[in-house]
């Protein structure tokens, strides 16, 4: 028989050239070693629970009682179940037709919907609609979805900051739209420099694309920046001028770790800036679960937020919706739980705030002794993360390193993570998987691991690194700059 | 401004052409009349919970421990749990890798992957892969997933049932492939003809298109019927000579009321069927949750079982299931507990039969009292429900009735449908909705009203009808024959 249809050269192009480094290569070897019985410490992926992270007790205590509606009835439900969090699982029960076995409403359950808006209006000041909110699995969802509205074809084009989280690349390939790279700026601590997004639209536009989107990641994945209201209004001005749909990935919102950075959503901006700006250029914001301090990734529970999009684009974005029926509905709770957490004078406020501080405090200091142990590492430099949870050092590879990768068919930041993942178990992602200049290495961690092991992570790093350095700096520090003239 | 790249003249003409009547104009209806104070009992999606089903206790309480691993050590817990959910709850928690708030693999946590491997080695005698075993948020997913990476562009065809669920349509149009359909014969009780399949192949191809892959559900949506093992060893001789892959949608593989008409899989089929087409046709199979006797629609879990699909492909799909991280993990354990449930011996056992069992009779009972209530009603036949959640009777509609709709722009099935809405609250979806023989009616109802409501919705929806042929038929009994004549 001839070739099958599932047979690797009779599959879509688009899902082969798909590329997520995320769970690439160095996933896929690490999980080997694992297997053979290393150790392995996975920051690979913003996966707090995986790396020792407890979930908040308050959420999980209401979850577990919507889960379980029977023990509301249960006298002996009180024993192990404070009275707050029994209220809540009540109240969301209601909001729902069938508790949590029941498909939702396609765009989410409206009680939910509506606790998200009111959250927002708080956050920006500015009414909120909760009709224009549509609840997801996770954001990642949510982005393809808009995603998938936007493209129609290879000549569409979407700005993607470079270095970029690879949903991005990815789903645009999937999807046979073009990614159309606007570099951010290491030297400026990744500021986004509007004079480059100007060139690369000009440039895309020669080639013949229409430029429809573009993309920012606030605070930024990989890069850890929070970015300006300043800078925001240029972006906002940009998309007004070039009618582009401004999709602001906020995703990291709550993970800010400078006091005088903090984050801004790009919605409050646009509304800051007024008509005609602010009546003009349409808008989807993303958030999720899975980040801040309840890093629920595995709940799968996410939102977007549309401004300025017209009724029947959002008819359409409803229909799409319908079709895989509804969000899971545990995910939608732990949403509304987040943007609604316990109050002063809930029974459960004080432990629900003490957990989540600790979370937040205990990240800006693992930030602070990630970037300080790069820093002093031979040949590695490290902006200090802003925001996210993700350190994205540069590594100057020395030429004998590069020549070493060259030999085995890999990319050198590639061939630098691997042999990283084999001494330390300490599992990376390669920064050309996030994109980066010609001849410009770096690597992606997250700040996840517990606190009380950073300083052996971070010790562990440099012993390999200074190694590695010794080993292909053939003439010491002379190498360095024949690999720079290079 | 010029219009702008969200505005509807401008959105991906896939995501436009798409429809999806589950959730469509009848539902929105149906709505918006729930919010003006109707009562309306939705029947238009199977969704067993959302119409009083009781979720069964013993998931519930292993995922209720799963989302709150604290209660784990808390001996008061015993007081509200079995032990048998306290030890199975420890048991997934220890299969994870930081809990239910981690993302899982991408394919699914392993040890899950293995319960349904065992579970479908237990169903067809044969051995199965937990490699090859993919976990999903819900079926649906699944679906999409395997159908993007089979269509390549709008020659690309995929064979599908016609009646068929709109998942595949909808997907397929979103996806920006054809839709190749093949009849379901109503008179030999939604049967499939093996000659009409040959038919629509060759019309498909002589229009250009490349056939490669056909869909079959069964037991059927909308049709309710159960595929023999005669019909599956015809459809799996004909993919073999066609060189199509088999996507076979099984997800009411649990719910069958006649026991002359077991279920049985296409995997089992195809390995007793020997070699070559066991080694040779290419088989991906989907389940779910949803379904059965579990009805855990909210909770979004499902896989996808792949046989003869070559590991470069494989590893493809892995990709793909990457880029949106993991599926929900609760609904992955959600899985675990369905093809794994408590044995003979344990605490639970007695309970999880009796509540299981009693779900599946009553829902053999409620079969019944439909097709028999629709029958009684003038000008509607319906065929049993052998299998799954729906019955689909056919309305003959008098001519006046179709000249009506005719004059308001509606389908003469979802004029009816409306006004059986408008009049009984009972919330449907029209025959055209799941595609029909030209001039030929129906509406898709589920059988999931509470058993004891059954009656006086069937009443309700006779009093309706006969009214409407009333009102319709001018001169009774003759405007019949006309409206078969014209």
């Amino acid at each position: 028989m001839s070739s099958k249809p599932l047979d690797y050269e009779n599959l879509n192009e688009n899902v082969k050239s798909c590329q997520y480094a995320v769970r690439g290569e160095l996933y896929l070897r690490a999980s080997e070693l694992q297997k053979e019985g290393k150790k392995i410490i996975f920051t690979n992926v913003g996966n707090p629970h995986a790396l020792g992270q407890k979930p908040l007790t308050f959420p999980r205590q209401v979850i577990a009682l919507c889960q379980a509606p029977f023990l509301l009835d249960d006298p002996n439900a009180e024993l192990v179940f404070p009275n707050d969090a029994i209220e809540r699982a009540k109240q969301y029960l209601a909001m729902t037709s069938g508790g949590l076995g029941a498909y939702s409403d396609s765009r989410g359950i409206p009680g939910v919907r509506k606790e998200v808006a009111d959250f927002i209006e708080r956050r920006d000041g500015y009414p909120s609609d909760a009709e224009l909110i549509f609840l997801t699995d996770g954001a990642s969802k949510g982005v393809a979805q808009i995603l998938n509205t936007i493209i129609r074809n290879p000549n569409d084009g979407i700005l993607v900051p470079v270095p970029q989280y690879p949903l991005y690349s990815a789903t645009i390939s999937l999807l046979g739209g073009s990614l159309v790279p606007y570099y951010l700026e290491e030297n400026s601590n990744w500021g986004l420099d509007i004079n480059d997004l100007h060139r690369s639209v000009s440039e895309a536009r020669s080639k013949g694309l229409t430029i429809r989107a573009m993309v920012i990641i606030n605070p930024g994945n990989p890069t850890g920046q929070c970015l300006s209201e300043a800078n925001l209004k240029d972006v906002l001005r940009f998309c007004y001028q070039e009618n582009l749909v401004l999709l602001a990935d906020e995703v990291y919102q709550q993970n800010v770790y400078q006091d005088e950075r903090p984050f801004i959503s790009a919605k409050k901006v646009l509304l800051n800036m007024g008509p005609p700006i602010s009546r003009e250029v349409q808008l989807v914001s993303f958030h999720t679960v899975s980040k801040g301090y309840f890093g629920e990734c595995g709940q799968r529970g996410g939102y977007f937020e549309m401004t300025n999009i017209p009724p029947k684009t959002v008819e359409e974005i409803y229909k799409i919706a319908s079709i895989s029926l509804s969000p899971n509905v545990p995910g939608q709770i732990f949403l509304g739980l987040m943007v609604n957490p316990p109050k002063a004078g809930d029974i459960s406020y004080a432990q629900f705030v003490r957990e989540s501080k600790g979370i937040l405090e205990s990240l800006r200091r693992r930030a602070r002794i990630m970037t300080d142990g790069f820093n002093r590492c031979r040949n590695v430099v490290c902006n200090f993360t802003e925001g996210a949870m993700y350190s994205f050092p540069q590594v100057c590879l020395p030429r004998r390193a590069i020549e070493a990768a060259k030999i085995l068919g890999k990319a050198p930041d590639v061939f630098y993570c691997l042999k990283l993942l084999e001494a330390t178990g300490i599992s990376t992602v390669p920064g050309s998987g996030f994109g980066q200049k010609e001849g410009v290495f770096h690597l992606r961690t997250t700040i996840l691991p517990a606190e009380e092991d950073m300083p052996s992570i971070m010790a562990s790093f440099k012993e390999f690194n200074d190694k590695f350095m010794d080993h292909y700096e053939d003439h010491k520090g002379y190498s360095r700059i024949i690999a720079i003239m290079l």
